[in-house]
């Protein structure tokens, strides 16, 4: 598919392509980089690259395909660094979970020879770091590229390609329209998910070890998403923060009107909320979102 | 253990108890009884009980252990058909999420014969009636018992070996302290995956169907508690309704000072609530009450 693949940052976004273009061998050559002198060790240690690159410029030469798996705060670092070493006719593109930022940085600072495709993979679990990749992260999942209306289609299937090859499915979006919808399907959750655990561990020292025990009662659910990558979260509620807050306020309205239900005891709307819920559940199973498996099938 | 065991409500919970019982073989006999008649056909079809009974005099005559497996609403109904029937020693308990309104209709209606312990297996799946339920539900779970302080040491002890030959671990405590934990435990968890599922459902069409294929993203961990059975759902909110809006208040309050955080961008506020959870969530896995497989270990 392409001759030289480079991949910059190798936590569990970028390990786990890593591990698939190994499993694939459809690369000639391998190229990664990371900045932790840990992780590089790792990625050396379970052979994933072909080449540790000492700096990013010799990261990025001669590649045909340089992927940024990195937390969006490195991001301008990473461009400034690599802008002026692009192969002439590679793809630059990304895994960030917001892309207005990110675009905005690459025109400000004009990458030369190189095309750039914004790419969003929407997969991932709460663990990080190259020991938390798999080959089969993206299996089934959706990943999303947000290329300008002037990258020629051609540029645009070789990146489609990239990710099919990684089982990922891929849609075309405009930026406007992932960050809207990433607001409301992944921040949004994660800031409730953080905000309940942030709730519970407002209560004194023994209601907290009531709650850890009885945490199998629904909380335990929150708990995996709110121990996701702290920088990673951090990079995204700062730069997304516009409609992240947004998506609260829309929140605390809805949360208001349900509020008002239990007080009123208002059993009427109340199912008719839970009715909706159960649907919306069953149309995501459908949609091959999420194992039907009660308790996600966990032991 | 006990000769004669009647089991009220054949739904996730009561089904979940007759398996087991089967399993173990402990009691002599087993009554069931359900109001509906599916349900019941299912009862008898997996040859769940040795008795199905007519209605609830008949099932509870002669039981020495009476479990009330059914959404709130219908409890005192059910008190009232079987306050005259009870076997004299026999033990009454029951299996809901709130325990200070059963209390009161306990005390309010007068039983006769039986010692009233009442009980709350913190188990449960997103999925309802008999043919969700299984007999490990609540291996390694939480069962919670709330005794008047007046019941005698040796009657509790049954009930608590009971739960015990479910493969629960036992927990004696306040109905007061029942009724606040699982306030933040559960039901507070339960409001907001709701109240998410019902924020982005309030897009439009389009964005609708985008939200369910890019839901992997964080919001289908949601969709699967706001997937729980609605009529036990509003039985709750509505009897618990105080202390949940406490809780809703508690979070909203939390809420507003993380969105603080995200409008001023302060990263260091942002990193500790991110550490703060991670933490929380190693305890709760330390603690045995949830997997420590990424995503659940879900395929």
């Amino acid at each position: 598919m392409f001759d030289q693949v480079s991949i910059i940052g190798c936590g569990l976004i970028g390990s786990s392509v890593l591990r698939r273009l190994k499993k694939n061998k459809s690369a000639k050559k391998v190229v990664s980089y990371d900045n932790s002198k840990s992780v590089s060790e790792i990625v050396k240690k379970e052979n994933l690259s072909d080449q540790l690159a000492a700096n990013l410029s010799e990261a990025v030469k001669n590649s045909d395909f340089i992927l940024i798996a990195t937390p969006l705060s490195s991001f301008e670092n990473i461009i400034n660094s690599i802008k002026d070493n692009l192969k002439p006719g590679s793809i630059l593109t990304d895994t960030c979970s917001v892309k207005t930022s990110v675009n905005n940085i690459i025109r400000k600072l004009k990458i030369k020879n190189s095309t750039w495709i914004p790419g969003h993979p929407v997969a991932g679990t709460e663990n990080s770091g190259p020991n938390a990749g798999f080959p089969d992260l993206f299996q089934d999942r959706w990943t999303i590229l947000s290329p300008d209306k002037n990258v020629k289609d051609a540029e645009i299937k070789k990146t489609v390609l990239f990710w099919e090859s990684m089982g990922s499915k891929v849609k075309i979006m405009s930026v406007e329209d992932h960050d809207k919808i990433i607001s409301l399907t992944s921040h949004l959750p994660h800031v409730i998910a953080y905000n309940i655990v942030k709730t519970v561990m407002g209560s004194d020292e023994k209601t907290k070890n009531d709650i850890i025990r009885y945490s199998a009662g629904g909380l335990r659910d929150f708990t995996r998403i709110a121990a996701s990558d702290p920088t990673m979260w951090k990079d995204i509620f700062i730069d997304n923060s516009g409609l992240i807050i947004d998506a609260i306020d829309k929140f605390s309205e809805s949360l208001d009107e349900f509020k008002k239900a239990i007080k009123e005891k208002n059993s009427e709307k109340l199912l008719q909320i839970f009715e909706k819920s159960k649907e919306f559940r069953k149309a995501i199973i459908k949609a091959g979102q999420d194992t039907d498996k009660p308790d996600f099938g966990r032991k």
